[in-house]
């Protein structure tokens, strides 16, 4: 077993172990069940990282890794909410499970948690409360645009990439600032490893729109194409309705309104019009762009090589996600 | 004008002046709209007062305050999605003025600015942070506790207490002690001020109660009646249950069961069966109680009776509330 799996395993152990409350159940039930769904815990995980890169300890950053994963599954939580999503990771959601109004509440319980672990942490609160605090304003700013842009005709490359920065680059890069800062870093560590986390966490999330299409379903896990059934605006239609020629553009449109569909039918026309424009190779290409810029500031800090095996085998290991 | 309406005012200017944020608008301006509606700012001024009282500045803890007040604001947001409230106030609520994503979103990054501004306070941060999360959690577990009474046949008196103390006392008691942590008030002085606010608040809840049925809806700002409409598990409702015999017992159920009826009719009806048993003068009796135990309490503090002159004008207003 290699250490990210006996770190991932360690972490999963003390997660699953965290009393929150119990009474009433059906606002602690849902926060259990929510965080036993399990998840790559790729925040958490980044952020211990960091404290170990940074010459700090397990328990220096545990607490606020629990506190960023909490936050997180928060925020799935409300999303799949306002997404009316019913299944997440094979299992029924919160809202469906049980229903709105506990979904709405153990998910603002949740929050309140996530804080509270956060402020458990013994080095540098402050600090660490002012990245979390914006980081957490920002995820939301993030996932409104997300939903300005289901209603947007015309959404540009440059308010797509804003949007998924808001949404998911922040906290990748924030999880690992805030490991950085519990090990006591210097304040131009903390930026670089910052900064690394936020091309990290583009490359991540134009991975994922990638994935959605020309993903392995068995080793994605998820069903392929739910983007392309709900029109969501990811960088690969957004760059196919820009790039389209007029017939492509028509059929592109045609799939796009037609509210009745066979949805295999559907995932293979638009497939099939992606493939025509190259979607997959630009989309890939931009993903590669933010993992080398990424890899590349990763490289510069001034840390000794060895010492940085554990955090390079597992943001390589993201890279690979299989599709 | 009394020193009450004066410090009111410069919160409500101040709080006006705040500035979250701007976009995305769908964001930002229902938290501006939720929090420029009004109320009686009770938790932020009994927070800065208990500051001045333990021989601290405003400027001590009027970030608290706000992060207070913004945090009660959130959970009214959120609250009245779970209720299907239609109006606060007299205006509508976020969720009908916007849509339910909104709402759930906007208030999601209100709990967030509600921490960043508690962060703001400059004494004894961690001692804030641990008692303002203690309480965001309480509050949480009182609105399941309250959501979980609508099915509940048999609510009993000692139950609904406390509910009603989770949900409603511990924030009043908690703005209290905030603000004397934050003019580095004894540990023991604290928890007298933090005893004194529940029982403040188990009266003013108490005292909601009472007025829905038997208060001067001019004065009192809202409808009279809402609470009989929706059979809502109030002291007046739980002790009238308990205290009615069987003739009254059955007018009771034949109006908590019937689907359709005219407003007026079942409110006036109700009443009437209150009015029989004496349940006004009981509810009286009990929010008494603990207006007295606050009131013995607050008088008890070993603090100059003149510096507590504007603390005590203000909770006895509170006693005053006309019905």
């Amino acid at each position: 077993m290699n250490d990210n799996k006996i770190l991932l395993e360690k972490f999963n152990k003390d997660l699953q172990n965290l009393d929150f409350g119990k009474s009433p159940v059906r606002l602690y039930d849902p926060i259990y069940y929510s965080l036993s769904v399990g998840g790559k815990r790729v925040r958490p995980i980044l952020c211990l990282m960091s404290t170990e890169l940074f010459g700090g300890k397990y328990e220096d950053s545990i607490n606020a890794a629990f506190g960023i994963e909490i936050f997180h599954n928060f925020t799935l939580l409300h999303d799949d909410m306002m997404d009316k999503s019913l299944v997440r990771r094979g299992k029924p959601v919160v809202h469906v499970k049980w229903n709105e109004n506990i979904a709405l509440l153990s998910g603002d319980a949740m929050s309140v948690i996530a804080y509270k672990y956060i402020c458990k942490s013994n080095n540098n609160l402050e600090d660490i409360l002012d990245v979390f605090s914006d980081t957490a304003l920002k995820i939301c700013e993030g996932q409104q645009y997300d939903m300005d842009f289901e209603s947007e005709a015309n959404v540009t490359e440059k308010e797509y990439l804003k949007m998924i920065k808001l949404k998911t680059a922040v906290l990748l890069a924030a999880s690992l600032k805030i490991g950085a800062i519990a090990a006591n870093a210097s304040k131009e560590d903390c930026e670089k490893i910052y900064n690394f986390g936020e091309n990290l966490g583009m490359a991540f999330q134009i991975q994922d729109d990638l994935l959605d299409v020309y993903g392995n379903p068995e080793i994605f896990g998820k069903k392929i194409g739910g983007d392309i059934i709900a029109n969501k605006k990811t960088y690969l239609l957004i760059k196919a309705l820009e790039l389209a020629n007029e017939d492509q553009k028509e059929k592109l449109d045609y799939w796009l309104n037609k509210e009745e569909f066979n949805s295999e039918e559907k995932i293979e026309a638009v497939k099939s019009i992606y493939n025509e424009i190259g979607i997959g190779n630009l989309t890939e290409q931009l993903m590669n762009l933010y993992f080398n810029e990424a890899f590349k500031i990763f490289e510069l800090l001034d840390i000794d090589s060895s010492r940085k095996d554990i955090l390079r085998q597992f943001t390589q290991s993201m890279k690979k996600r299989n599709y």
